[in-house]
This record gives C-alpha cells, structure tokens and sequence, in this order.
C-alpha cells in the first residue's frame, strides 16, 4: 500500500433491495468504515443504499466515482439475475462487458469444467480492463474499475476478501479519535463546546453522542484529527471544561 | 394515516459523523425501513449516510426532497455545535430559522424556567412552519418540514416517536413479501429464476440471497409484489422450479 501525505477519501455504494426492505440488517458498513478508517487512513465521507435497478446504478457510480477518490460497491456480483452490479459498471463507464480470463479460470479450476454452468460464468464477467480482487473463501473474485472496487455482499465473505483491496489504494493521512465520557448531559456543555470547536475548526472535528451505558447515562465527546498534537490540546480543553462545570469522567473498557 | 391507493416512497437521511467514520453501528435504517415498509406501506427507495456539514446537509435535502415522497433524516437535532440539521434544512428550503412556540413551551415545561440554557432553547429552533413530532421520551421534539421528517439520531428515542410520524404520512400501496429456502446454490437455480422474473417482471420483484443459517447453507428467494395473486402465482413457479431440480425446501420458524 502506497503512503500520501494528505488526505484520502472514500465512498460506499450498498446495492441491494433487501437493505432497503428492511429485511437483511446492513453488515458491512461499519465493517468498511472501521476498515477504511483505521487501517487505511481513508475517511469515508458518503454511504448510500440503492436498489438493484441498472439505471440507478449507473447514475450513483457516474456521480460518486468523480467525487470520491474510491468507491466501495457491495453486492450483486453473484450468479443470479438480480446481480447487475459489473454490467451497470460497465455502462456507467462506457466499457465493454466480457469474461475476465483470469476470473474465467480461477471459477473453471474451482467447480471444475463439467460444473462450469452459466450462472457460474456469469461471476467470471467484468468490465473490461478491471482488476480482480481475490476471494479465499468462495473463489468468485471481486474487481475493480477504474477507482471502483466492487465486492459481494455477504458479509463473512467480504470480510475475507478485504486485505486483498491493499494493494489497490493509497494510503491517506490517519484520523486519529479520542473519546472523553463525562457524566452531564449535552446541554450543560454545549457552550463550552461550541467555543473549543470555534478555536481548532480548521484541525479538530467535535462531535459529542449522548451514551446509556451500563446503567449510566452521560456524553461521549468525541474529537477526530490528522495532528496528534492539536488533538491533545483539544483533550486538555475538554477536561478544563469538564473541572470548570464540575462534571465527572467516566472510564470504560472500551475507550 | 390517510390511504392512497397507489405507491408511496420515501428515501432515509442519516447525518452523523459518527456512522461513517465506524464509531458507531447504524440501527436506525432497519428500524426505519421496516416500519415505513411493513407500517405504512411506504416503500423506501434510497439511504444515504453524510456528515454533519451544513453544504452537504442542504445540497441532500434540496436532491433528496424534489426525488421521493418523504424524507425521513435522523441525527443533529440536539442541543450542541455539531446539531445543525435544522438551520441546514431551513436553509434548503429558504425558510426562516426560529424559536418554534409550541416546541418552546414544551421544553419550557420540561426543564423548568431556571434550568433552560440556551442549549436547550436551540431544540426549540426550527424552519418557520415546520409542524412538530412529538417526543414522549426526551420531551425535546422532532419536526416536518414540507415533506421532510427530522427525528433524532438516539435509536431509542426515534423509536419512541415514530408512531407520532404517522398523522402526517400519506399510506401506500402495501409491498408484500413470500420467502422461499432452497437447500441449494445460487448458480443451480439462476437460469430458473431469470425466466420467472422475465415473465413477472411488471409485477413482482424476485431477489436471491445465500444464506448460512443452524449450520444449513442455502438460498433464500424473496419475491416482493403489491398483488397477492401475482404473489401466489411466482410462489407456484419457484416450488415447480425446485421439484424439476430435486430441491429440497427448507423451513425457518421466522419465515
């Protein structure tokens, strides 16, 4: 993985109806985001979930490929009819639509030619012109194209596959987080706040969550920047106000 | 909830920092899509996930707002810095931002005249006309903005409110949904499935999900339709297709 010193950022395309329907629980957002967040120095800044319509897929690759320096696209890549994630890629992009070789031989050698049927074809097509991302769990590889990296959408076997995304993206500059828990509610600190984010809005991003935790309730407060050091003062800042207004920190494990 | 005998969609808004950078896991989308879905008979068409940035808010809105029925946002509507939702939507449609005197009194009542900081008046604030969502868990009100519906990002208060979202929706055509397990692979049953989607693809919405579930592998086809009938008949097909391929059907008491 290649290094930059400035920021990279990502995009994240859920294809598939059944999120919409309510009926399959989204899994791989916060596995992406934690992914692409932490190991890659990649902030993702946009999520959307679409439905399995061509159009639509075009239309949201055209728009987020050139706003976003990666997309992550999840899901229908398999062998049914509803997996129209490589040829909607193909259009939005303007490229042909045909069997990948080396896909083609990696799917061949695993279900061996007399089980080699169509839909099993099918998973071998992509764009033309994309790389594969290789699947150690279930043999259908994932690709990407130009800066679009498109994965299954089965959480366990996009989890496998994950590591292999690597080699394709730069590393941006890490955001690093820290999190104070203090035992007030929101509106008691929103001033105080306000005016810590006013003084480091160009280095520190403040977000602060209410919590119910372990039977207590309180605030996260939690800051996000590249610069360690503006970081700690902001921490600083925080517990000044904290001793100020009288409110206690509370620890967690997790934290 | 008055009815209309036709489709309804909505699209969701989730505005939080937190979501994309993998700090916190999203539970309000299923929650949402269910119930808008299952509830209401609202179909939800598109999600998408963005930061707490005021430009971004407002660009999403005016996109979001113009493309489908409702728009459902959830997070930045409490009292701190980072709660810009409100202001961003007044924004978006060019309306004034104001003390709400309804919501005012509300919250007035809630934390007496003493304890009401300014950061407890800012959840007081809304586009001018906006009518409220009440909030029975946390006083602090949700708000509608033309067809824009802002509740908060804590799942367990949006729960709480969203049965008071339903005077001001418009009922829809329901979608309903048949699940049949095939104790199979996706690639044995594709080209099946392909020709009944084909011959039903005005009506019903025919989907293929693998599933890994008590140890059985398998795949789950979920056909969705506003017309029971419609339903019946690619129910029909499915178990037809299954026979001719020796399939055996399994059972999940949650289906």
């Amino acid at each position: 993985m290649k290094k930059k010193n400035k920021k990279v950022n990502a995009a994240i395309l859920i294809i598939g109806n059944e999120i919409l329907s309510g009926r399959t629980k989204d899994k791989n957002i916060p596995f992406l985001a934690n992914w692409l967040n932490l190991k890659c120095g990649i902030s993702v800044e946009e999520v959307r979930v679409i439905p399995d319509v061509e159009k639509t897929i075009i239309e949201n690759i055209k728009i987020m490929s050139k706003k976003f320096n990666y997309v992550f696209t999840t899901g229908g890549i398999g062998p049914t009819h509803d997996d129209i994630t490589a040829l909607s890629i193909a259009k939005a992009f303007r490229l042909k639509y045909a069997y990948h070789q080396e896909a083609y031989t990696i799917l061949e050698n695993y279900y061996g030619k007399k089980n080699f049927n169509d839909g099993r074809k099918k998973m071998a097509k992509t764009p033309v012109g994309a790389k594969l991302i290789y699947n150690p769990s279930s043999a259908a590889p994932g690709f990407m194209t130009k800066n679009v990296l498109s994965l299954p959408g089965v959480p366990s076997i996009l989890n496998s596959m994950i590591e292999n995304c690597k080699r394709y993206l730069v590393k941006g500059l890490k955001v690093h987080s820290k999190t104070i828990n203090l035992s007030t509610v929101e509106s008691n600190i929103s001033a105080g706040l306000s005016s810590i984010q006013k003084k480091f809005r160009k280095s520190v991003d403040i977000g602060s969550y209410p919590f119910f935790r372990l039977g207590k309730i309180g605030v996260s407060v939690v800051s996000r920047s590249t610069s360690k050091k503006k970081l700690s003062i902001v921490q600083k800042e925080i517990f000044k106000l904290a001793i100020l207004k009288k409110i206690k920190v509370v620890k967690f494990k997790s934290n």
